[in-house]
Parts: structure tokens; C-alpha cells; sequence
């Protein structure tokens, strides 16, 4: 951060960085301040709390994936889809502590439960809306009832894709897990997905897969 | 637990109904010696630190989830997989700690990484096998590259479905968390399944879907 960011912004990007490295449950406010070079008290006239700075790097967070969750509406085509998965993941991976440590985050801030429920409502609904629209244009071929079913599986990469990854024998991979993330979810397509854009699949498989 | 069980299995029992309700890393050994209703220090004596009792319930977990993935080798129809998911399932709910909880359980006994890895690297080639031979028993029409896919999509769910599922809003299920995981998993075949193995999922899916 440059020089001329203010300590609450400061604060909050320590904090994120910290989160996203230890989870929430094992970062103290203390830690935070000096990761700042600040004061503990002066930690706590900008928040109160822990519980206000995950609450605040929630909103952050939230208001990036409606971003992309928004874009995922507009897509005709499959690398329009690419790119919208890519922004989607890149913002999961930017707040990586919030759905893998979701437990804590709720437990320490029981107001956002029902926030987190809704977004995943709203993902959701954009995944299903995206797929019912590429399924109009022609490049997928599925029954209502898969495009139900490729929506959940969408929204469960996007949020548990970090989760399971940290199970799996570590990947040799060029890419960043984003990337990753995002093909995992391109890919469920894979049985759907007629002419042309059975090709750029194609492609993309040869680039990411290992 | 009947009186006649062992100071040993009451600690592990009550131990694991705590870790599956809070998550290890919030259970004192104080807290589990005041379930089982013992002194600490009689705790002490059976298992010498929290790590040791994680490790142990890790290891039944692991027995337990490589008798299902057994199973899951000989699979020849689409109801033998029905059934062996459901086995799956209802082991992953029994210790449902491990998974969702596995930062804290990493964190808490680093040997166990390593074993994780291994019991995933297990699972994908079981669901791998058992996709397969599905696929040669005509009732799955998919590629090698759709079949890869496949068991990685199954061990996503295995591993990762009770993470997601506390990010979806309340469902109304009559059904527990296992059948619908369980279901969720046999869904993924969908768009491969041909013959009379549709008519059996169609079945599936009208008894579980909301």
C-alpha cells in the first residue's frame, strides 16, 4: 500500500492478508496493529473489534463477486464464460479465508450467515442464468434440469474449489489455482457443449490440464 | 456407549461428537474429560495431548472411508454405486470433523497431511475404477478424458459437500445430509448414463430432489 492509503485501509489489508494465510480464529488484533506498526489502541478507535474488520472485508468481498456475478449474466458465449469464471475465482482467491474458513467467519460474526447464504443464492441464480443463456445461443446442449444441475456444480467449485484443494497430492501446475478453479468449472460443461465451442474447450484443455 | 466399553473408546466417542460439533481446534481436553466424566488427568493418562486423539479418530475415519472405496472397486450397475456412495457418505457424516475442519486438523497433527493426501489420492483412483467399469458395463457412455473428470467431480463432493452445504439456505429435505450428498454425486453421471440405468436415476431423482 502507498503511503497515502489511510490506516482503516491499512488495517483492513493487513488483516486480509493475515486471514488469508491463518484464518481469522488465529489472528489476534494485536497481531494485526504490528503487522500496521501501529498501536493497539489505535487498532481499536478505527475497529472495536475483529469481528468488524472480517465483517468489513466480507462487504468488500461481497461487493467484488456481485461484480462478477453480475458480468456472468451477460454471457453468449463460452469465453465470455471463461472470463467471468476467471474474474470469479480471482476474487474467491483475493479473500481466500472467507468461504474456506467460513466456520470462524460465522461463529465470530453469527450476523453474516444469512449474507452469505443470499450471495450464494445469488451465485447461483447468475450460474443458472448464464448457462440457460448459452444454452439459447447453441452452445449447450442441456434439459432444463441440467442447467439446474450445472449450476449447482458451478457454484460449488466456486466456493469449495479451495477447500479441495489443499487435499489433493500437490500439483505440478504452471498456473495459479485460479486458473485451475476456473477450468475445473469450464469443464463441467464438457458433456454439453456442441460445435465450435466443443474446440475452444479443446484448447483450453490442452493449455490447463496437467 | 454400553458401561461395558473401554475408558479409551468413551473418550474417542464423546471426542469426536465435540470435534464434529465445534471443531477440534475449540474442544479443550478439559471439556472432553468433563463429557466422558472423567478427571483430566485420567484423560491424560489414555491420550497425552488433543493431537493424539485427533490422530486416533483420524485413523478409524480412514479405515472406515477405505472399506467404501473398497466396495466402490467392484461396482457394476448404477445401484451397487448408489449404495456404495450412501456407505461413503455416511462415513464422511460420522467424522464429518475431518473434512470440514481439515486446516484445524493439519494444523493440529502436520503428520496427517500427508496421509490426507494419500486418502484422496485413493478415493480419485477408486471413483476413477468405478466410473470405468460402469463404462465398460455399457452402462456409461464416456470418454477416458469424461471418466477422469468424473471421479474428480465425485471426490469433490465426498470431500467438500458438507462444506458447501452450510453455504446453501435451508433446504426442506426429508432426507439427511448423506443421501442428498450421496445423491448429488450420482446426479454427476447424468449427462453419460444410457438404458435402463436413466430410468433408475430418473427414479432417484423424483424420490430426492426438492
Amino acid at each position: 500500500m502507498g503511503a497515502s492509503s489511510s490506516t482503516r485501509d491499512r488495517i483492513l489489508e493487513a488483516s486480509l492478508g493475515l486471514f488469508n494465510a491463518d484464518g481469522p480464529a488465529s489472528v489476534s488484533t494485536h497481531r494485526i496493529a504490528a503487522e500496521v506498526g501501529i498501536s493497539p489502541g489505535n487498532l481499536h478507535y478505527h475497529f472495536r473489534s475483529k469481528p468488524l474488520i472480517v465483517e468489513r472485508l466480507f462487504i468488500r468481498f461481497e461487493t467484488q463477486l456481485q461484480s462478477s456475478v453480475d458480468a456472468s449474466m451477460s454471457v453468449m458465449a463460452i469465453d465470455d464464460l471463461w472470463l467471468t469464471l476467471h474474474l470469479t475465482f480471482e476474487t474467491v482467491d483475493a479473500y481466500r479465508f472467507v468461504f474456506r474458513d467460513i466456520d470462524q467467519v460465522m461463529r465470530g460474526c453469527p450476523g453474516l450467515e444469512e449474507r452469505v447464504k443470499a450471495l450464494t443464492a445469488r451465485c447461483l441464480a447468475a450460474s443458472k442464468a448464464s448457462c440457460a443463456s448459452l444454452a439459447t445461443a447453441g452452445v449447450l446442449s442441456a434439459s432444463e434440469s441440467a442447467v439446474e444441475m450445472l449450476a449447482v456444480q458451478f457454484v460449488f467449485g466456486i466456493t469449495c474449489w479451495y477447500s479441495f484443494n489443499r487435499l489433493m497430492p500437490r500439483p505440478s501446475a504452471h498456473y495459479g489455482e485460479a486458473a485451475r478453479g476456473a477450468y475445473y468449472c469450464l469443464s463441467l460443461l464438457e458433456p454439453h457443449v456442441v460445435g465450435e465451442a466443443r474446440d475452444y474447450l479443446n484448447y483450453l484443455r490442452a493449455k490447463y490440464l496437467r
